[in-house]
């Protein structure tokens, strides 16, 4: 099974050929980082074919000004890693690269495709050979294949109608063409804009702005979008059906100040708080988000109940994946480092704790506990922007194997003992849908209802949905 | 002129001489890393005498396990480093060691001292030697030269009556011998916690709570507290005098959830916040806070005036001191990849931004700027926590000389003006005392009102007050 | 045209399951040193696969024992890799290791491809995709097409009548077999050794003697060896033939206590050494040979001519390839800081330097003049351990083009006058064959006579040879 | 008690004072690297004051070009640093530098100071603080407390006068003063030079002719040489007495080009293996170096005795200090990895090996031993090119206590039956001062008869003495 990878993608194609594009890739980058943290890439054409430059870490770590200075030329694509699995070897460090076909090629990716396997074994028979298990190495050799025979933007149709899943692509050739494409159901964001001298394409508006562009709109599902010396043109590899976007880009994943599939995340996740107190009153004395990614929809609850929303927890942002633990297996200590609780804000009151979900409940639970004890609380609410995450995703978001999902084999009342919480209550299914605004047929919510867009053939996946 | 630093300083001391300390101290560290993060050590008494690990970065990168394990020993102390002027060679990362008297003694040190340069020539004139120019060293021969004739505790003494200005210092002998000193005006914090276990020194409480210990009060000003085989015990170097605690631990240094003086320091923020509201209302439809240090006052001006407190600037954690800018000087633009406005939230409204202090201006005149273009709002209303800057500090916090501080040189309406904000409110003198709850004798508020707690003599730095 | 590289292939196969044999592949790889210093890379099997380290610089910098212990598993491949580009990167460190067929496969590799560009066209023209320019991705290729059909023995073969050039290849697969390969001319050396433990295959016999195990016989050209749980096997993929060992591994290039094709190296060089003091005797005081390569021919010389050989020449080895230069660009000067004449030696003497080849004669220049000024020698007499190199080799040694070999466009008068030398004596092609002990018909003498043994088609070679 | 240290120092003074003569003084390092390979360092003087950079390694790894170019000015000092003791850490790499006096002094230092316990209790005393174990922090207060009344020079002699034992100094100020001054009996080499630009000081003539410049005399014995605006002049601080210098330097130390006190240290050699064939004859076919040290000794054993000298050891030169041994602890599998015998030399032969000397026998007797297995040796006859070492040294070399000494408690033949030889022959004391060409009385032999040229008072070296 490919990894999952929940990634950011990002393009420029300046109309000046003279113009050096690598420093707009940046900047993309740069506002894009939140969707991966793991590794960076840049890779941008010139005459004299690709140029490349990507290593470990934060962007701002991976380029230095003189590596940005050998990037040279008008077009180029860029790409932040986000690793579910921990294997964050350079080898894994994108954009990926091929010698060859249109003077070598290069793919930034970001999704997962559900029939890698059968891809792959196929192509293996065939006598290819991998390096790597990205799906993007597949999607590689498949548009190889395609090229001995077509034209680029042929070739990228009939990948793309060979290719099953999540993706959202950008491919730059050492001809200096650029493309952009996108899965037919829409499941990962990626949006077109312009400034006068450049097109930029983005996992999130975000990028286009920091790098110095308008948003203009989506691209499409099921759409190409090409940028040579003719310009721009677009081309629908599928027609128009169902969508599936992922909920999770509004809930949680994108920056707040993205327009993702024509909606502002931040609107969203207002709603979804105000959404929350409908459903869920409570009689309370103080809303307390879970830093960051909770307090828009904690704003959203006190607006609508009425009861102040204040910080109630200090987040130590200097603590990263990697310190020594007292015992280093204990996920909960790391917690209790990471968040205190302020006690004159939660002491002695009555606590609605916002957060945008509950995975495997460990965190939620030691954020209870610290509350109620550190933090004096007399009673916590829990309130989650969501409903319980029942499924495992196989569209690039890491939400492990069903049997880890607390919800998967846990009833409400039965979760809300685990956590010690004094009430819980999930968005409803209908809440979530009316606060993103798009009818049931546009979002994917396999991971809560078990309903994926795409039939799920492969083996492995198969077994995790046992 | 001595590099003043922002520092934090920890210490702890098992009551069990089989205990090994160094995990305690990292864990304080770890929690005070928001006082300095350019470097950090830990030194640890064992009987064979110091052992000291070091080195520039966070806690988390400075230490492995295998360091940790390898400071044996009951009793240690640990530092993290701030740097004002970004010279963050490992030369002067602390603690400071030297072999010697009482087998090795080393010392970590927050503060700054205002009579350096006078004695650090009386010293050389003798033929001391200096490799650095940080006071720690310089602490470090007067204490030396102290101990020839005296006992631990009496050289002690005797240093501080030498040196003058901040400091709240640690110190570690080779024979296990501890203790902790805090000059006789307070002017940087210092606490006292213990648990069943262990005593701990801290420049936060927050630091004892992540050690597992509780907070017992503060190290008053002019104390020396000592500890050793017969436990602890405590001393008075000075009478009790007026007091100088820096008014800035509230404002915008400490951490909210840490009790400074006796006052939490969230509970200043807040009602600093609500006084703001009454003394500089404003017509607004919404009280956006600069994150994240301004975000409890936000709270507190929202609760006064009943005008809603949202998130209206993304902020990008990824984006760190050093990453390649448009125009490397610019740090302006610096300020607009690390801010962005959430334009739905701030878009056709009249804003109150609130933000803790204006040093040179150039940051809140950008975030007024793109609050305005890229955010869309009608007007914004700078509130500022604090009366403005005007002098230069000379006690360890970095607020350069007096000639880059905007409010030096202009008046109230200039400033807004140069700001481009619709209007602009700094907190009163009066309403800054009263929300942090002491008399004007026993904060230090130089920077606001020129009034040093200790005569200035040093040449170099009367010609920065020129 | 794909990068040649002169490096050293090692394998190990243990006749016990349960034995690790990651630390013998080390041993052989540090006794390997000398064929390359660039990367170097270990790959076991164990049940659950197949397990890879691998980095750039020494092998003694690229492993620590953490890294040997996590390489499970009974059979191994290691390889050291010798740049002839500069282009160090890690991506092109090595065993190549590709997922897929047999659960993975691992190939380490010597030599160099003459149908490289050929090949490659056919398997991209259909769809193949290629990551790197090396000779060792495209024989993955082509053994993994085979491998479709074909068992493990017989895909190996396949391979081998397809690949043509030089190539000394171990291969081990996911599935625990291992296999050793050498093309049917033999141009790299490879050779076979066991203990009562394990089978090993090492580029040269000092290898498997550092591992443990003794040599046992030379693979022969054309032959396959093959390891697996039933033992060993051997299988020629070619019918005998003309051999074309390459004469440099004698002169200069494999370490002179090692065994190549049945012959010590060392007695190699010493008959060189005699043959050059028949060949070209002349009245001198001193030998002097260049440190370190030529000291055998030297003593051969020496005994020969009765004339003593001393060494003259102090060699500063802490100088690597990479250090500052009056003008970074000059050539001469390095030579000049790492050789120093020891002027009691050559002073005022007649010096009879030998040296195993000249390339381009700057470095033979710079000695020769160092001799006469810094060292005072009266006279050097230049004398070469083989004939004049006027052909580039496409065998995976690094001999530049023909236009930077000095005797391709000078004659011997001409060469002696460019060096500064009194007289100048390189060893005949007779001299040369008679000094290894084997026939015209078993050596490759290309890059003395032009008479490449396999025909040249590729367009980018012929080029190099107008 | 202070480590001993054998060191490369390095000094340059640029008759023109708009030179930058870094890069003389990094060619100088590069060619003393022999005497220290640990850490390396340069400080220059300009008008601004003192620069510094330095770090853990090779010359030419401490060093880059960027690096080189910010030490500006036309006068500087440099050090390599070897470490008896393993500890290479940072802060103990050279020139040691302080603040104050002249505007900042550097220091370079190779030797040991045997008052150096007595006089650091004394400065301690007085309440002076040091921050490491090393001799040259302690010369430094010295010279500080003298600077106090004195001038430069006159502080200089001062010092000389309180620290006792082995040094070779070279002292640059922050006011473009350079001094280099050597102890009055010579322990350590230090010589002077100069080109039509500079002058030179260096621990080796090589150093000085690697800068471009040509040997003129030694520093004497107590003499201070003083480089500054005025030019250069000379000083005695001492009366002209008895010498010491180390024989070690010629038996092993020192470069074979090196000309040290008036003798070309590989006349030295060659005399000492002619002496050895004179003095321990022996029936034999082959004479075989310990490379690389032992070669001039075999030349010359060889001349003597008409037996020829050959490479008969093959040294592995890629493998470092620090590898992965078969057993991490045991010495003598690392002399096995590192030197492998020819057997087609040795291999039924009657072997002399050469060695400089015998420290604690264990390499010796390893190689002994492989000769005999491996190589095949009929015989193996040990000839030692200096007397047994059974005294320790206190004047800078590392040869440990007197316990680990074979020699110490060994008789002759006791030593050859642990060493496995079939005969041993030490080179007497006789043949040794006439190999070198020096009075008893003009060179320290203390390791061989015990004769310390200075009283050992210190407790710690009288301890070791026992």
């Amino acid at each position: 099974m490919a990894v999952g990878e929940k990634c950011a993608v990002f393009a420029a194609y300046s109309k000046n050929r003279r113009t050096m594009i690598a420093k707009s890739i940046y900047y993309g980058l740069l506002s894009l980082q939140h969707r991966g943290q793991e590794a960076s890439g840049i890779c941008t054409y010139d005459n004299e074919g690709l140029r490349i430059h990507r290593g470990t870490g934060l962007v701002r770590e991976v380029f230095n000004e003189i590596e940005l200075q050998n990037l040279f030329g008008p077009a180029g694509i860029g790409h932040n890693r986000y690793s579910t699995t921990g294997d964050s070897s350079f080898e894994n460090s994108h954009p990926f690269v091929i010698k060859g076909p249109r003077n070598g090629i290069a793919i930034a990716h970001n999704g997962n495709l559900v029939n890698y396997s059968e891809l792959r074994t196929q192509l293996s028979e065939c006598g290819h050979v991998f390096t790597s298990s990205t799906d993007t190495e597949l999607i590689a050799h498949v548009l190889a294949i395609e090229l001995i025979e077509n034209d680029f933007e042929t070739a990228i149709v009939d990948t793309m109608r060979q290719i099953e899943g999540a993706y959202s692509l950008v491919i730059l050739t050492g001809r200096g063409e650029l493309a952009a494409a996108r899965d037919p159901l829409g499941f990962r964001p990626l949006c077109l804009g312009s400034s006068k001298d450049a097109y930029y394409v983005a996992s999130e508006s975000v990028g286009i702005e920091a790098a110095g562009g308008a948003l203009e709109r989506d691209v499409e599902p099921g759409e190409i979008v090409l940028f040579d010396s003719n310009g721009m043109r677009s081309r629908r590899a599928f027609r128009e059906g169902r969508r599936a976007h992922c909920m999770f880009e509004y809930v949680y994943f994108a920056r707040p100040d993205s327009i993702i599939d024509g909606k502002y995340v931040l609107h969203a996740r207002e709603e979804i708080g105000r959404a929350l107190a409908r459903e869920h009153p409570v009689e309370a004395d103080v809303v307390v988000p879970v830093p960051d990614s909770a307090r828009t929809a904690a704003a959203g609850y006190s607006m609508e109940s009425g009861i102040p929303s204040v910080e109630g927890l200090y987040k130590n942002r200097y603590i990263g994946r990697t310190f020594i633990m007292p015992q280093q297996s204990k996920r909960e200590e790391a917690v209790s480092l990471k968040m205190s609780p302020l006690r004159p804000i939660t002491g002695g009151k009555r606590v609605v704790l916002i957060d945008d979900s509950i995975v495997r409940g460990t965190t939620t639970r030691k954020i209870v506990e610290i509350l109620k004890t550190r933090g004096g609380a007399e009673e916590v609410h829990v309130r989650i922007g969501c409903p319980p995450l029942k499924w495992p995703c196989f569209m690039g978001v890491d939400m492990s194997t069903r049997r880890e999902l607390i919800a998967s084999s846990n009833a409400i009342e039965s979760i809300r003992k685990i956590l010690g919480a004094d009430s819980l209550g999930y968005l409803s299914m209908r809440g979530l849908l009316d606060a993103i605004g798009k009818r049931e047929g546009d979002l994917c919510m396999a991971c809560l209802n078990g309903d994926y867009p795409i039939g799920i053939q492969d083996e492995e996946y198969r077994e995790i949905l046992r």
